[in-house]
């Protein structure tokens, strides 16, 4: 048998000419990334081993939940980031102004690429995984040990093929693909597994819906989520990645445990219901459900196709009189290329606000924490229970046009219900 | 004697010919003012007393400091505050993403006139003497006994006449004039008087300056700050206020119990050194103070021109690598004006965050706050210990031109120093 994506790049940084599901190896790794709440204890465990960075250029840092500083805690976690920059010469360490969200700023800079094996302190790290790189989030310990010695163990996970056929319809985009998955398969259906994307479909993806896809493989229990390379890739990637990098691809007759098939024409809009992101339903099949909070951004939706998708709908239309609608753009380039676009004056006209980058209410960190009894659409990525705020409130997940068109009517809809 | 500006409002909304310093009057009042501090405590005051609203659209509630929720206290306090308004039919509620700083956003939407008589549940309330009203901060108490009875009880302040001559040069602001004010008479030196600007000076400062002015009135102890109306205050609120207003003057032989005269000709950009607004020093003569960020914003200096002083010392400058540059607009109208000046251009391409209006790290609510040790030069209105974060953290007050400077060098600077 051959082997597929993952298990190819797995192959190449252990060394070995081949790898099988379950086999325990020790990778050489490409990148190691962590954040600001992360990075911290990571570096705790750093100082215990008493040696330097395996490589100030394989190190990025990004504090990202909590800032700008929320509160003294979290400006003294962020102290300890930089003063661990500063003194290791960190080159991929991302100010307060230079920065944005860990998993839009990376893609976009160009420090991953195809091939590549990374790991990130972070649960979202599976993002990278669009770009044809095998990528999971570990905890701090494994971050700062790996930030040492620049390698880590990995138990080889097996794989689900999920086959994608067909093209999404106008208005169907990567979030409703990823939810659709969750919801068929469930929260736990590729736990410890990859999810290796494939197919005529894959083609018609365009980044941003692959990275929203990859993204969120980690809501289905999966160790990544990873595409194949191809002219969408080479087209992202060319000017941006400065590094060296091998694409990889699946053998013809790589194995996977099962294979999950999904004919992208079939697909609506859809969203996840609290308090689980396998909740999905259809969202014209749903009977009217108000809304207090809308949000759109996050590393699962906070590049420009995104704020695109946002802008389009809300044009001309007022954010509901009874709806906040908070708007991050996922770095300061799309902040300023949104704006440069018009999106940003639209969504201000509309009656939004455009926070700087952040993850912010994602994980109930700040810019927009709910109320007892409220509830958001939001483009983020989970949905559990107290996610974003009181225990007694509700997140429905849902891509950028859903999110949009809610705002507009205070209540979860699609673009075609606004007038 | 003749009465001063502050007394003949007094008189007037006491229904008296003459009040005098001292006296003990109760006065109807023209607007109340709450946040989403503020508010909540005088709602349960206001519950307390069992009446209707005395006017629901003399009311004005402006939910800014710690929104959007940075956390789920500030949440549902801002819920407790949206749902009284929504209950009393509030005409001025600003929800999210149709406000901004209440001391910025009353003035640019006209809710503040010559000749009123106003009381807010914030210390910065003295804003409004900017444009000859009468305003002053109350406590959540009087804030909610005002919201039933349309009234509250005042001592007549004595007044000290602050003359101004000459004319601001180039590079000083406002800011510097109440700045070199405080340090010159100290934060006791107007404690519960009323300041009230006179003089052939005050023709050439602006309505910018003169809100700048007028909201630090209380840093220097004082009741109220008030300028004559002129014809800059015409302008300005011509097309804003559209209530009827009665303008008042002072009296020629107004009684004063000083006069404290200010040559504008011979102010300089200065910085209030920690931890006291009056620690009054002029920049070109501190030694090299490094910095680790910058706030240009809050409702001391969040408005246009405070956003054009900004944006022409950034403009294709670069923050300093170790500085956090936080800009922060102080209304949804500021940040689309500065965004169609390309202000909000200039200062992301600087590497500048640009945040939705709040009043965030200015009380060390959010968005911004300090480390241990950490300094930061900040256009706000107070540098008391631990106001922006840590115990141990500083700040330093200045105007956005010091600001911008001090971004760029990474230091307490003037624009002159950037090369």
């Amino acid at each position: 048998m051959g082997m597929n994506m993952t298990e190819k790049i797995f192959a190449k940084h252990a060394g070995l000419d081949k790898v099988v599901p379950g086999q325990l190896i020790k990778c050489k790794l490409d990148l190691v990334l962590g954040n600001d709440i992360t990075t911290p204890p990571a570096i705790k465990e750093f100082n215990k081993i008493g040696k330097p960075v395996f490589d100030k250029t394989k190190i990025a840092l990004v504090p990202d939940h909590f800032t700008p500083n929320k509160d003294i805690k979290s400006a003294e976690m962020a102290k300890i980031v930089r003063d661990f920059a500063r003194q290791h010469e960190i080159v991929h360490y991302f100010e307060v102004g230079q920065m944005g969200i860990e998993h839009v700023i990376l893609p976009e800079k160009g420090l991953v690429a195809p091939g590549d094996l990374i790991i990130g302190a972070d649960s979202h790290t599976c993002t990278y995984g669009a770009v044809g790189a095998f990528a999971t989030g570990v905890g701090s310990t494994d971050m700062g040990a790996a930030m040492a010695t620049g390698e880590t163990w990995f138990k080889v996970p097996s794989a689900i093929k999920v086959e994608l056929t067909g093209k999404l319809a106008q208005g169907v985009t990567g979030k409703d693909v990823i939810l659709t998955l969750i919801g068929r398969i469930g929260v736990d259906g590729a736990r410890y597994q990859s999810l290796e994307f494939a197919g005529a479909g894959v083609a018609s993806l365009t980044m941003t819906d692959r990275l929203t896809i990859a993204n969120m493989a980690i809501e289905a229990g999966a160790k990544n989520g990873i595409f194949p390379v191809d002219q969408v890739t080479m087209d992202y990637i060319t000017g941006r990645v400065k590094k060296s990098y091998a694409c990889v691809c699946a053998d013809e007759d790589a194995e996977y445990e099962r294979t999950v098939t999904i004919h992208l024409d079939d697909l609506k809009p859809v969203v996840a219901l609290p308090h689980l992101p396998e909740n999905v339903k259809v969202v014209t099949e749903l009977e009217d459900i108000k809304i207090n909070q809308v949000v759109i951004g996050s590393c699962t939706n906070g590049r420009l196709e995104d704020m695109e998708q946002a802008a389009s709908v809300l044009k001309g239309h007022k954010v509901h009189k009874d709806v906040r609608a908070i708007i991050i753009p996922g770095s300061q380039q799309v902040y300023l290329d949104a704006m440069k676009k018009g999106y940003i004056e639209t969504f201000i006209e509309a009656g939004a606000i455009v926070s700087t980058p952040t993850c912010g209410p994602c994980l109930g960190g700040y810019m927009g924490i709910l109320a007892a009894g409220e509830r958001c659409v939001s483009t983020t990525n989970r949905n559990f229970r107290g996610r974003m705020g009181h225990v007694d409130s509700e997140v429905y997940l849902a891509g950028p046009y859903v999110a949009a068109a809610s705002a507009i009517l205070g209540k979860i809809a699609v673009p075609e219900e606004v007038k």
